[in-house]
């Protein structure tokens, strides 16, 4: 039998550099990234239309920046506007728009498209770059703390189907990501305390020095401390980044131990019909993962109380209705989220539980019973009032 | 100024086989290909209208050579019948049935997606295969001299938009590639040819020993003998694979001389509403730019007349009307795919032309009077009769 065999390895690099008003005229820190570019660089700009609504005079920074350093870098058409959050997945319209949009301004593979926004924008953003052309140049302006600390910094886009979470998307790196702390200012306390959970999540199952950091700011982050933010975001963001860039940065194989809590959120923040904000439900789902692994007998009631009471102390809600919600064979409904993350992940069923704070365990079942008595046990500790 | 620099390889890593009825019970060379796994591998089958047609046994060979290897393999739902041809690059609901049928089959991304099938319905399944759940496992079984000498056996997909080839798409390699040559005996003689003009392309760029085998085999080939085509079809497609593997497999810089001859072939290809098949594009496409070569005093004029004697005894067309059409400027409509070639790839214009037999030379320009003459050259001496 005749056969060849194919073998590379495509190497994958960027960096997220934190700044602070990234369009000030002053600021050289976004013209400096296309230092090396023979003509000026294209960019076409994306903008999430909710963080607009607070920053009016954006577009009018942008222009005035690009026209200021105009040998370096070059408009393409004007910044086009859209619906951040959920809504920016959901629809697939959107998409459509941008890529129509890169057609009609002509945009080549070595051109950038921008994106500044919260995390939705940026997966339904980086999805549109990463087909346009098979591939476009993206680059990352993350505007919410979710954003910054894991999910625009990582090498994932998508948007939803079928009723289904990212049910389309690519595993495509930006080539560069700029953290504004500027933006955060303006986050109503929702969606300033939403990414705060996956920096939780992280801790426990990476680094006991950072959740103990974490405990000490609690009260600090929760009353929108500035530094104490930055410093969360960073170690937060170079937590995650470490993990991918060390373990199978695709996804080919079945673990997937970022995804601590998160079977359960994404479930829940689909019945809620994205009521709750993504770090939300998170907060939710770690709750739930760390009631399980206490009523299982894998963490001390100890560890199990440190953790709930941090959530707490950061202003988490950790029960929703959607958690009891019923199916019409008597069951859980978020019991089927397990089976769409197996689905999702393929491979055998791996859920992240936890071994001890900062440390992670992979379990490949889940006892349907202990689920239902830890969303009761949080039901009946955690109803809001 | 802080910063996160993320550094990370990702290997991929596949094998071409080549067999010859690959469905047979007899012939284990599939299902031996999931020797590894722990369970029965569920596999989504896609099948090429066209192909099917002369093939109408293949579903129920398909079936029972799963039920016979049940232990190893598995099908998910009923194979799905796909319109070939480029029809199935540019109807976009075609992309949504796979989609859809993927979500209703549950499809997780350690199943595969296997085409069977041209280049075209690859080409559609690879794209589908690549952003469903970010990237399902996707088996190639090409059926098309094109496809198991070049597009099958490489790393792109993608479908056209906006009346523009491939301008939505991805680098997502196959997992694995089968190539059977019975697939080949049911070819019409336009799909058997058509094939070859990508191997007398990657000859003229890359390998002379090859070209002078093309030129001894000629005759055979062109009177549908199985063996010379055998080989040529091995020795094309071992050569696309050692330049991807080689140099940028997804295309991140500017180069890319596998395309020499391509770009007027993909505006013809166009003009002539997919009338014409891709390979006798490229024979075209080909037999321009080496005329191009000769009148610019690149090439002998002994080398031109080589070359084009080659196409000729291979049953090529060297002319097509659309070669000719004039816009409204008065221009060339196929100099516009000068512009649209550099907008795909982006960064300068890098165009492959012929240095010497077995020896490409990229230029940055081309000199549009010249490209007219060629035309013109190729119309007084090759006008179809």
């Amino acid at each position: 039998m005749k056969e060849i065999t194919q073998n590379f390895q495509v190497q994958f690099s960027y960096k997220v550099i934190f700044t602070n008003k990234l369009f000030d005229i002053s600021n050289s820190t976004f013209v400096n990234y296309f230092d090396n570019q023979e003509q000026a660089a294209k960019n076409f700009i994306i903008i999430d239309k909710g963080m607009y609504a607070h920053h009016p005079d954006l577009i009018d920074s942008i222009e005035k920046y690009f026209f200021f350093n105009k040998e370096k870098i070059q408009l393409l058409g004007k910044p086009l506007i859209i619906e951040g959050g959920e809504a920016a997945k959901n629809n697939p319209s959107y998409l459509e728009d941008i890529l129509k949009a890169t057609d009609e301004l002509s945009i080549d593979r070595h051109s950038y498209i921008t994106a500044i926004g919260g995390g939705a924008l940026l997966d339904l953003v980086g999805f549109a770059a990463a087909i346009a052309h098979r591939g476009i140049r993206h680059i990352r302006i993350p505007t919410t703390v979710l954003a910054q600390n894991d999910s625009g910094v990582g090498v994932k886009n998508g948007i939803n189907a079928f009723g289904k979470k990212n049910y389309l998307g690519a595993f495509v790196p930006p080539v560069a990501v700029f953290n504004d702390d500027h933006f955060l200012k303006t986050l109503n306390d929702r969606d300033w305390r939403a990414g705060i959970s996956e920096a939780v999540k992280v801790a426990l199952i990476k680094d006991e020095l950072f959740f103990r950091e974490i405990q000490r700011d609690a009260e600090k982050l929760s009353s929108r401390d500035s530094d104490c933010m930055k410093s969360l975001i960073f170690r937060c963001a170079q937590l995650h980044m470490e993990h991918i860039a060390g373990n199978d940065p695709f996804e080919m194989g079945s673990s997937r131990p970022l995804d601590f809590g998160h079977w359960a959120a994404h479930k829940i923040e689909q019945l809620s019909q994205y009521e709750l904000r993504h770090g939300e439900a998170v907060a939710i789902g770690i709750a739930l993962d760390v009631t399980y692994s206490y009523l299982k007998g894998n963490i001390a009631k100890e560890t199990y109380e440190k953790i709930t009471a941090l959530l707490k102390n950061l202003g988490f809600k950790l029960y929703h209705h959607t958690l009891s919600v019923i199916n019409q064979q008597g069951e859980l409904t978020i019991i089927k989220g397990l089976q769409e993350f197996q689905e999702h992940l393929g491979g055998k069923l791996t859920i992240m539980l936890l071994e001890k704070i900062g440390k992670g365990i992979e379990v490949h079942e889940m006892d349907y019973e202990l689920i239902k008595k830890s969303v009761k046990s949080l039901e009946s500790l955690y109803t809001p009032v």
